[in-house]
C-alpha cells in the first residue's frame, strides 16, 4: 500500500480550499494550485476562514488551526503543484472538458508514481480515466461539505483502478480523520447523492402538491429523524440556482417544482443561503 | 376552539401507549381502552415501562414520571372509554375494517361534542370519515414513535373536517409538548413517510446493486446528514418482516429488494431489532 505525504489539491474553491485546509492541519504537506493570480488570492482568503473555523467548531484545534495554512503552498503554477506530489485531489469546476484538460495536462506532469484522485459530483470518474493517462492509478474521492463535521470521503474506482492504488486512498482517508466509504462500483451521486436526491424529491412534491409549506417540511424532518437539516434547509444551502438546475432536468413533477422554484424564489434574486433568502431566511 | 380536558385513548399497543401516556404525563386524564383483559394487563406494563424510560431519559420528568400512570384509567369497555371524552385518539390495529367498526361504536357512544382523531399510518383519514357519524369532527393525528424524543404530531384533516376541530387538535398537540404538523391536505404517508419511503427505496436498491452494504450506507447517512440512524437501521427498528411487506409491493427493485431481505434475513430468522439480528447485530 502507498504511503503519502506530499498531496496537491487543484481548484481552491469551497470544497478544494476544505479539502487542502483539512488535509493540512492533520499534518500533510499540501500544494494548493488555482488558474491565476486572482484565484489564489481568494484561496488565500478562503484557508484564512477555515483558520478561524477550524478554532472555533474543532474541538482541540487550538493554534494548530493557524498553522495549518503555513503547511499550504499555493500556486497558479500547476507543473509546480504535481511536480512531487504522491496524491493529486483534483476538485477543480464541475465540466467534463475542464476535468478531462486538466488531468490531461497534470498526466504528464506528474511521477508515474502519483495517485490521481477527482472529487466530482456528477461526471462518472469512468468519464475521466483515460484523461489521465493512468487509469489503474485513478478514482474518485468524493468529500461533503464541512469536511471536518460531514467527515465521510466516499472512495469510487472505476472497473481499471488497481485494487492497491484503491486501498491506499482508502488509508489516506482514514489518516485526515474521515470515515472511508467504500463503493464497491461506479453509482452517479456516490452512496450520499443517491439518498438524498430522492428525499429532495419528494420534499419538493410536498410543496408543489401544496400539502405543507417548507418550514413545516423542515420541522418534520429534523426533529422525526434528527437529522441538522431538513429537505429546504439543505436546498438553500446548495442554493436555489443549483436546484432549480438539477429540477429542470427531471420529470413532470420535478419541471413544476423547478418553475415554483424560480418564480417564487429566484425571480425575487432569493438564492439561498448566499443572499440570506431562500425558502427560509438566514440567519435563521 | 374546544379545549380538552378528558382525553380517550382506543388501543394501548406500541404507539397507543405512548400516547396515552405523554398525554397523562403533560397533565390530562387519560382513559386508555383495549380490546380485553389480556390486552389491558399488557398495556399497563407498557405503561410502566413508560415511565422508567421518562424517568431516564426525558430531562425533568423526576417523580411525575410514576404520577402519570395514576392518571390513566385502563379499562376494557369502550363505552366507558369515551363516554366523557372530549377528544378520542384511535391507535387500533392498522386495519380499515378494524377501524371502521371501532369509530362506528363510539360514534354512537361518544357525547356529540367529542372530537375523533385516528392515529393511523396508511389508511386515509377519508376511508373513515363517514364510519364517525361525524365527520366534521374527525381528522388524522398521527405520531411517531418516541413521542417525547421524535415530538412531531402531523395533522392531516379530510374534505369535511372543521377548521376550528382542525384548530384545536392542532392546539392540543401544541399542548402536549409536540410541534404540530399542520398538512395542507390529505396525502398518503403524510408528511414524515412521504419523505422516509423514497430515502429507504433509494437504501434498499444501493444494497441489491451491491454499490455499499448495510454499514456502510447508514454511516454515509449519519455522519453526512447528522441523522440519529441510517436507512438500515431505521429498517431494522421497523422490523423486516413490515419493511419485506412493504417493498414486496413495490416495483421491480423493489420486489428484488424485498426477496434480498427474505433470503438473507427472514429465512435465517433475522427479523430486526426485536430479534437482535437484522441488517445489523443489536445491541450495537
Amino acid at each position: 500500500m502507498a504511503e503519502f505525504s506530499r498531496i496537491a489539491v487543484l481548484g481552491v474553491g469551497v470544497l478544494g480550499s476544505q479539502i487542502a485546509y483539512h488535509t493540512a492541519f492533520k499534518g500533510y504537506d499540501v500544494v494548493a494550485y488555482d488558474v491565476d493570480d486572482d484565484a489564489v488570492g481568494r484561496a488565500r482568503a478562503r484557508l484564512e476562514t477555515l483558520a478561524e473555523r477550524y478554532e472555533q467548531e474543532v474541538a482541540g484545534a487550538g493554534i494548530g488551526a493557524r498553522g495549518a495554512v503555513g503547511r499550504i503552498e499555493l500556486t497558479s503554477d500547476v507543473a509546480r503543484a504535481v511536480s512531487e506530489a504522491d496524491l493529486v485531489i483534483e476538485a477543480a469546476p464541475e465540466q467534463l472538458s475542464v476535468k478531462r484538460r486538466l488531468f490531461s495536462a497534470v498526466g504528464e506532469m506528474a511521477p508515474p508514481r502519483t495517485v490521481f484522485a477527482t472529487n466530482t459530483s456528477a461526471i462518472p470518474p469512468s468519464a475521466l480515466m483515460d484523461s489521465t493517462g493512468r487509469p489503474d492509478r485513478f478514482l474518485a474521492l468524493h468529500f461533503s461539505n464541512l469536511v471536518w463535521r460531514h467527515n465521510i470521503a466516499e472512495v469510487m474506482g472505476t472497473a481499471r483502478t488497481a485494487p492497491e492504488v484503491y486501498a491506499s486512498v482508502v488509508a489516506f482517508a482514514a489518516s485526515i480523520g474521515m470515515v472511508p466509504i467504500e463503493l464497491k462500483k461506479e453509482k452517479p451521486g456516490y452512496v450520499l447523492n443517491s439518498l438524498l436526491m430522492p428525499l429532495l424529491k419528494a420534499a419538493g412534491e410536498l410543496l408543489t402538491d401544496d400539502i405543507a409549506d417548507p418550514a413545516t417540511v423542515d420541522d418534520v424532518w429534523r426533529i422525526g429523524t434528527g437529522a441538522d437539516y431538513g429537505p429546504f434547509e439543505m436546498l438553500d444551502i446548495v442554493g436555489l440556482t443549483t436546484a432549480h438546475h438539477i429540477a429542470s432536468h427531471g420529470d413532470a413533477k420535478q419541471r413544476e417544482f423547478a418553475r415554483l422554484i424560480k418564480e417564487r424564489y429566484l425571480d425575487k434574486g432569493r438564492t439561498g443561503v448566499e443572499t440570506g433568502e431562500g425558502f427560509h431566511t438566514y440567519p435563521r
